[in-house]
């Protein structure tokens, strides 16, 4: 029989978040503890401050892709594929370890008590620094790459993380749009906006300029929400879902950048798929993985 | 219990198909009748020829969009949608019927007794006149939207018949390949390529004419390709499946064609998944889409 609370553990970021969450996706606990030094150390400790006879396994959230038992690639904290934690984990605490990729698991999240809990079928989008995603269909998380920031939106295009060129993560991620405003910046284009200390720009800044009516600002946020209408137009159309669930910093920018992307998919996707589509933001945000994480013990 | 044959009907193209099949996916015999003239009447005298009491029940696999019930959509031949095929052979034959896209059927019968029969999870590609497909995941079809071919690998691009611009069948398809080629002629490019008597060039004669070295026909199959490549590896990247299943005529092309698009598939999807995906051929051909629906009756 399966115990009424498991721990969710968020490995992406600069911290490790590990939370005691409810079989109803409710978290009740949260310990945050930092990603440098020794990681199976503070996490284990992190864990053990947790753990009880109430617990029903753990579940492990990662920024990269996952086969279910190890981490194949986590480009952006590459030490974390050196490290078999779900063998460690399981020995240490003698309960069910399940890792997955952080962004499907916020999209399990979603399902079990965010945005998504009364949808049977939905597309996950999370739109950060990178772009990732999860597909629920029929009420479980689909265990498929769901590497969804890496279609292609603009063949032979920029450049990505990833290698390839014009995925859609070039375009539309938090990333994507800075790196596009400091190449503006030094070709001179004409903005009011300028880089920061560390030659930096961020989206919230762009944001800023563009409700202030810069235009190039204005400019880099329909660019984005344009190419992310087009991704959004090729879920709808491949899986005909319920909803589309957006989340991440980004959708603070919904009145201008989401709601290009809503116009652009309203022309590209299928009339009959698009008409029974919802685009909606996330109501987990942050914790969604955590949850997602932990509901994979239940799974 | 469930009876050992089902009969499968491929209501697409200009002729009717109706076969019984076996539990195991073989068809054992075939009726194909013309769609010209009282479409339900002809179906129903055919049906009738051949069911019998151990006929599990009746599939459909329409050339369109449907919602396992009714058809939605069906752009080339738009008299289906006006006709309630599912209720009405239900009372004929008092037998459990049900309804599928036919490129998703196909998918289904390449599970079944097909290129997919050992593949847990497959992704498959039909390149006919248009792109249509389907997803197999875990052996089973995910009831999806499935529109595979409207996905969009050139935005702004070429008006697709869907209504969208841009969408792998407006690159891809034979229909596409055509117009590449009409168009090309038209504005006197170079090229060995002659119209037929009704002003039209088929892919088989594009195709013969690229064997002859005529670099304009060579073009339009790498361009093509490319396209496919594009597509190939947003699902890869989206499914990480073990194989995209390709079908339809053009595969006959594959030394041109499909080795231009494995190639940018190669250099386009994620290389941890792309590894684990062959990119091979149907082996049922036209008979995975009856073959499907008749499995639909155990599913």
């Amino acid at each position: 029989m399966s115990k009424p609370f498991s721990i969710g553990v968020d490995l992406g970021g600069t911290n490790l978040r590990v939370a005691v969450v409810s079989r109803e996706g409710q978290i009740v606990d949260k310990i945050t503890v930092s990603s440098t030094g020794n990681i199976i150390e503070s996490l284990v400790g992190a864990i053990g401050k947790l753990f009880s006879g109430e617990i029903n396994g753990i579940g492990l959230a990662v920024a990269g892709l996952t086969d279910g038992k190890k981490i194949l690639n986590a480009p952006n904290l590459p030490i974390l594929r050196e490290i078999d934690f779900v063998r460690i984990l399981q020995e240490r605490f003698n309960t069910p370890v399940y890792i997955g990729n952080d962004a499907s698991l916020a999209a399990l999240g979603e399902s079990v008590s965010g945005a998504g809990k009364d949808l049977n079928t939905f597309v996950m989008l999370t739109l950060g620094t990178g772009i990732g995603g999860g597909v629920v269909y029929n009420r479980k998380l689909l265990s498929i790459a769901g590497e969804l920031g890496h279609i292609v939106v603009e063949p032979g295009g920029r450049l990505c993380g990833c290698g390839g060129k014009g995925c859609l993560e070039a375009y539309a991620s938090a990333r994507a749009m800075s790196t596009v405003a400091i190449e503006a910046i030094e070709l001179k284009r004409e903005t009011m906006m300028v880089k920061d200390a560390d030659c930096a720009i961020t989206p919230a800044d762009i944001y800023k300029y563009a409700n202030l009516g810069d235009p190039l600002a204005i400019e880099i946020f329909k660019t984005a929400g344009f190419y992310l209408g087009i991704g959004i137009a090729n879920y709808i159309n491949i899986f005909g879902p319920d909803a589309v669930i957006l989340m991440g910093g980004l959708i603070g920018a919904w009145d201008i950048f989401i709601k290009k992307a809503i116009k652009t998919a309203t022309a590209s996707a299928f009339k009959e798929l698009y008409a029974k589509t919802v685009i909606i933001p996330s109501t987990l945000g942050g914790d969604a993985g955590i949850i997602g994480a932990a509901e994979l013990t239940y799974c």
